[in-house]
This record gives structure tokens, sequence and C-alpha cells, in this order.
């Protein structure tokens, strides 16, 4: 097999203010306002881009999430902020979190159709279903709805977005000017849709997006949640702290989406990693030291508290978890992330306060500290064992995190061959290598396979 | 008075595909993909910075809007679209308009505040209620709720929209790095807002936004439009066909504004116009008639019936407009600019195809035909009279009719010190000479007046 035949990797940048170690922020390198200046997620998407990143990418809560003591709380609305970065921008993808309890699909349909129309192609949504009752408070709710119930809600809220997407033909507007026609209305179909959660009856009021669809991507990792991914998602962004576990959760989804007739290939799986990168792994380890020494430990313990469902003075910061913890089970929402918070500190035997220094960094994401080359043998390890697809990379610092992995990863990874020297494409599709998907309503179906259907009436 | 203490006007570009007028994208200059088009609005944006309007601005409705063959009927949602314009101007404010029917309070004040942010303190805000049974249908309601019931929402809708900027005072980010403080917890106040419509209980999660809040437009001219109007807007578009119509509506809601307690300065009224420019008299008539004669009648019929309620065969093209239609009171929705088209045809005694042909430069709004001077002329005489404090600025088509307004008129207007000829501030708020609001949780408030409140207990 040669270099240019090699399976290619794909890399997202996942873009948090200034940086996703809860404590970068206080670096003496890092602007605190950052979190709300459109000059510093310019600069971010730029660098990505320079990398020949597959994307960037937005995660979104519409809620004040956590302690605003604690880090930088406030966030740009993602669909708003990702249309300002398309113009900074010509070819990376550009992939926003958006809420399927908390939004009407012809709405946010027709905010994902914007942003794929005025950035030529590169729009992707991440689909999730929002836990948590803090949220569920902002829209009327006394809590969130239960899990499985936000999952329902989810799909039908995917598949009335899909309608909508596909109620304009590709060829709809015919642009006569001669017989004053700008659209033929009979490639404008209504939607006409009546489900459990939603109904719809009108054609989206924007024409097929460049891409068919926007990119569809997930992030729920429980049972809900990787049905779900197996079914709708083109891409999957999940957590995972070891090579096996990442292995088992790989084939786990794979094998849901071919159950369900789908090309297992069109679903990419990204898990996150931190990146911590040195000139030597010293240098790597104490930059790691550093951001841990600068938690304060007691805002993360009352985060780590709420999370697992506990009075934070059942926390003992240098005692490991208590017993009797619940099972994931009885957990709604984030159920997942619990789960993988519980197994690393029974794993490891850590006490609250080593547990919080490993969540600090990457929130249960895996971290890696090392040299350039050290994180490029990882990477090319664990998409060589069929645990990756490829990797949304969470720099604990931004910008200088994002600078070192595209300056110094990304070449080691381009030089082995694994990751693209030139965008090839310029869709996020293509950069993904995923077709355009077919118009449900206007294209032709596939030719059937000879002999089939042979006796049924014409 | 010298020229630059005369008082000045100001001036929106209400950008549209490729024009107001509904034929405009029948001309051979005209690009028929425009409505989807970046790059098209971003020359807009920019032609209209250069003649330093006061802002852009975009109409809105969540749905598709009349038939698809008769005009660009697709549409980029504003808010999305306006970050992305953002990004290519820098100084000209952003008025986008949203539903208060369609969306909720937490998203929408969220996606200004962001979009505030991104610009630098450009955004508005054009609150609309929404009218019309086919939006209904994409949000799963048989109809347009009630107009009251509308409004009442919209005025709910604005109150939360405002708690929610005001949740984060002016100076709660500290970004005290030694103590690890980000934010204050102090300054950063929970919603507690339980209403007929909505309940929110948290706290934005986006800072406040540069301007405080963006700017509230509001455009709706029946009498619960104009009652909003004086006790939210800071700038009123308006449809009005004659001086003195304009001047009445004027004074009404400025007169609404005093009663309220507000300062009627702070409500700018702003009708729309459609200047047509030519060289010579003739040569902007010309291209009016031309336009007109695009027009393709059968669409305009249509769509008039269904504005009036009428059944498409009651309306005989070469006839005036039967008798015995509905009073305002009995219409649900867009209801001034009902009345405006029924008495438009009355004064005029105009047959259907001529009402067809003045509607369809501006669908209500006055169209002005003419050379740059007489425009000049026509809006100084409006704005001279009190009928106006500015205008929306309608080209009939698109980018051309923008160029030569920006180019033509507003070189006359500024060399008679009607207009500014560099912007003076930053912020949309600054172009409209109106004052940042206090932030009702957090901001001292004003003095008292000497010896208000002595009886009462410190």
């Amino acid at each position: 097999m040669t270099t240019a035949d090699r399976p290619r990797l794909h890399l997202n940048a996942f873009l948090m203010s200034t940086g996703h170690h809860e404590a970068s922020w206080r670096l003496p390198e890092s602007d605190p306002y950052a979190s709300t200046d459109i000059g510093h997620y310019r600069e971010l998407a730029r660098i990505a881009e320079r990398g020949k990143l597959d994307s960037v990418f937005l995660a979104d809560s519409p809620v004040l999430m956590g302690d605003p003591g604690r880090r930088p709380a406030g966030k740009l609305e993602p669909t708003v902020l990702l249309a300002a970065l398309a113009g900074a921008t010509e070819r990376i993808g550009l992939i926003a979190t958006a809420s399927t309890s908390y939004n009407e699909p012809y709405n946010l349909a027709r905010r994902f159709a914007s942003l794929d129309h005025l950035s030529g192609g590169r729009a992707g949504w991440n689909i999730v279903t929002t836990a948590g009752a803090d949220a569920a408070r902002n829209f009327g709710l006394d809590d969130t709805p239960p899990h499985r119930e936000r999952y329902a809600r989810a799909a039908e809220f995917v598949d009335v977005s899909a309608e909508l997407w596909d109620s304009w033909a590709d060829d709809a507007v015919v642009a006569d000017k001669e017989r004053g026609v700008h659209a033929d209305p009979a490639r404008v179909r209504r939607v006409e849709h009546l489900g459990p959660y939603f109904r719809v009856e009108g054609a989206l009021n924007v024409p097929r997006p460049p891409q068919g669809h926007p990119l569809l991507v997930q992030a729920g990792s429980s049972e809900d949640g990787k049905d779900f991914a197996a079914r709708y998602a083109e891409a999957v962004f999940t957590a995972q702290q070891t090579l096996q576990e990442a292995v088992a959760f790989y084939q786990d989804v794979k094998r849901r989406a071919l159950r369900l007739g789908r090309d297992p290939g069109t679903v990419k799986i990204l898990p996150g990693i931190v990146p911590v990168i040195g000139d030597t792994e010293a240098e790597a380890r104490d930059l790691d030291a550093e951001l841990d020494r600068l938690i304060v430990p007691e805002y993360a313990r009352r985060q780590l508290a709420r999370t697992l469902r506990l009075d934070e003075s059942a926390l003992d910061l240098d005692a490991e978890l208590p017993e009797g913890l619940p099972e994931e089970d009885e957990i709604e929402g984030a159920k997942s992330r619990y789960t993988l918070i519980v197994e690393l500190a029974r794993r490891e035997h850590l006490t609250v306060r080593q547990l919080i220094g490993r969540l600090g960094g990457g929130r249960g994401h895996r971290t890696f500290a090392g040299t350039p080359v050290q994180i490029a043998d990882t990477i090319e390890d664990w998409f060589g064992r069929g645990a990756a697809d490829g990797f949304n990379v969470m720099p604990a610092v931004l910008p200088s995190g994002l600078t070192a992995f595209v300056d110094r990863v990304v070449p080691v990874l381009q030089e082995r061959g694994l990751f693209r020297t030139e965008y090839e494409g310029t869709t996020l599709r293509e950069h993904y290598g995923l077709a355009r998907p077919a118009n449900r309503f206007f294209d032709a179906p596939p030719a059937p396979l000879p002999g089939a259907g042979a006796d049924r009436p014409a």
C-alpha cells in the first residue's frame, strides 16, 4: 500500500475560549475575555485551517453552566459564531452544537441550511438532547424530560429537518427570466409531517443546502445515544479513556449501523483527545502539572458532586469516591460520562483531588502529554488499531495548544501519510469522504438490482 | 442654526435579494440566485457602509411566503446572515427581524447578545409577532394566535429578554487570575421570570452585550402595534403612502411614548421608501415602468386576493376592488397593511391591475421615482415636516438601486447637512443617538429629585 492509498484520519479542532483545561484562563498568556472575542475565534479558525483540519467544532448548551467564578462561562451561540467564522475561512468545516429539546425544527433546520449556504457547504450539526434541570428551567420546564423521551424527540426532530432540507429539489430554482418563473412550484414540496412531538406543514423557505443536508454529528454514548448515532450520525464525538474501551465503542457503533443497513464507513468515530505538547516529555508534563496546580479544587469538587448526584460534603478531597453510587440506568442525562468518571476513579484508585486533576483538562476526554512525535504515535496507534477514524482535538490551552498541534503534530501525521496535506474538496462532506445525500422527494430512487421487483406490477 | 447643529436623519438599507420590486430578478442585470449568495449580501452591506448608513436591515418570517415562481422566495435566516456580514463591515448597524411567536426568549435573547458581541455593538432586533396561518402551521398550530394575544406574548418576550441581557452586570467578569475568580458570582443574577407565556429561571450564558441591549425595532402599525412601539421600540419601521398620514402616525406614536413617560426623541420613526433613481425624471419613470411591465399579474392577483381574504375570481384585473371588504378589526394579522392597501385603491380609484403595479415595488411602501435631487427633496420635505426621523430605504433593484442611492442621493443630503459624512460612534445605538440602557439589576438607580422620597425610610 503506497502512502497515497492509506486511509486518512479526520481531525477537528474543538474550540473553547482559552482552552479545554478549566484553569487555562489563569495562565499568563491567556486572554480571560477571549470567550466573547470574535478576533480570538477568528484566529483559532485560521490556525485550524492552516493545518488542513476537517472542521472547527463548538459545543453548546442553552444554560449558564457551572460556577461563573470557575472559568469563562459566557459563550456566543454557535450557529451565529460559525456564520461569522465562515467569512474568515475558506475551506474548513463548521460544526455547531444545537439542542433538539429546546428548539423548533423549522427554525433550526433553516439556520443550518443558511449556514451551509453562506459557507459554501461547510456546515455540520452536532445533535444533542441537552441534559440537566438547569437548562429545562430556562424553557418553562421543571426538569429535563426522561432520557428516552429526549432521544425520541431528537429522532423525530432530525426526520423533520431532513424533510425540510429536501423540500426543495436541487434544481427547483429555474430562474427563467423570460417566462417570469423563478422557482418551479412543482419542484418545491410542502412537508406534511405529523408526529408525536412535531407538526410541520410547510416547505422550508431556504433552497436545498449545498451539501444536501448539513453533516450530522452526534455526541451521546449511552445505549440510546449509540442507537441514535447508528441511525443518523455521520460523525460521532465520544469520550474514551482507554484504547480497549475505544475499540469496543468503535465496533459497537459500527455494528449497530451495519444492522440498520448502513455502510459502517459512513459513520466516523472521533474520540476527543486533549494534547498537552512540549519539546520534551518533561516540558509537556510540567505544563500539565502547572495547569492542574491552577485548578481551584472547591469549584471542581462542587461540579463533581453535581455530576455524581452527591452532596459536596460526601467528597473528601484526599479520599477515593464513596461507595454506593447509583448505577448508570438510574441517571437521567450525560449517562455515559457519569459511568466513565466513576470507572476511571475506581480503576486507578484515584482520590477526589486526583480525579479532579484528571477531569480538569478534558472533562473526561483522554489527555495526552508528550512531544509532538509521541502524540502522533498515539494518534497513529489508536487509528491503526481500529479505535478511531480520527479525533476531536481539544487543546488544553488556546490558541497556543492549537498552534502547537497544527505546526508540530500535523506535519508528522502528514509525513506518515495519515493526514491530508491539502484540502481535496470544498465541502465538509468532501473532507469526511461522505456522499451528498439524495433528495428523498425529488431524486430518482437507485436502480433496482437485476431481477428485483419482477413480481411487482410496473 | 449652523449646518452642524441641524438634526440629522437616519437611513437604513433594507436588503432583499435582487431588490424590493417583485420583478427585479427578471432584469438583465440581476442575478436570480442572489438571495442565497453571501457575496451579494456582502457587497450590499459594504455599499451601505460606504454611504455611512445607520444600518442594514433584513425582514423575515419563518415560512415560505407566496408563490416560489413569482420571485426569489428562499431567504437566509437573518441572525446568521448578519453574523456573516459583521465580519465584512466595521461600523454599520445590523438589524435582524425575528418572531416572538415562534421563538423562545432564552435562545433568541442569546443569539442577539451573541450578534452584538461579535459585531462590537451593532445588533438590532426588529420585533415581529408573525401573522398568517401558513407560519403557524410550521410550528404545530392550526392558525395564528389572535392579534392581541400575539402582542401580549411579544411584550412578555421582550421583558424576559431584557432581564436576560441584564443578568450579568457590565463588570461581572473580573478575570482575577491570581485568586482564580473569572466572574464575580454576585454580579451574575438568575432571572426568576414567571408569566402567562414564559417561565425562565436561569441567567443568560452570555455576558451583557456591548450595547447593553441590542437596539429594539418594531414594525407593526396597528393599534396594538403602536402601543407596543410606544412602550418598547427605539425605532419604528412603518409603511406610509402620504405625507399627511405619515405626520399623523409620527405624532400618534410619539404621543403614546410621551404618555408612558418616555422621551419621544428616543423613538425614531422610519417610514419605508422605494427610491427609483434616474438621471432625469423620464429615465426614472422608464425604469419604474419597465419593472411594472415585468410583473406577472396572475401571481400578484393571487397574493392580493390572499391579503384581502377574497377568492381570486373576485378580482377583475381591469376593475376596481369589489365592495363589501371586511373592516380592519375583522382582520387578524398585518392589519395596518390591509387598511393601507384598501385605502390606496379607493382613494385613487385604481383598477386591480394598477393597484398591483403600485404594490409591486414596495408592497405598500411609498415609491419615489425621480432624479437624485428630487428624491433628496422629498426626504428633506418629509423629515422637515415631522413625518419621519429618517427612512428605511428599500431599493427597487439591488445592488444598482442601493449604489445609486449611496453615490447620488446621500451626497446631496450630506451637502445639505442632513446626514452624517462620517460615523461618529462605533455602535448602532450611537448611530441613532440613543443612550446605552442601564442595567435594571446592577446599576444604581438615577438619583432622586431634590426632596423626593424624604418621607420614606432610608
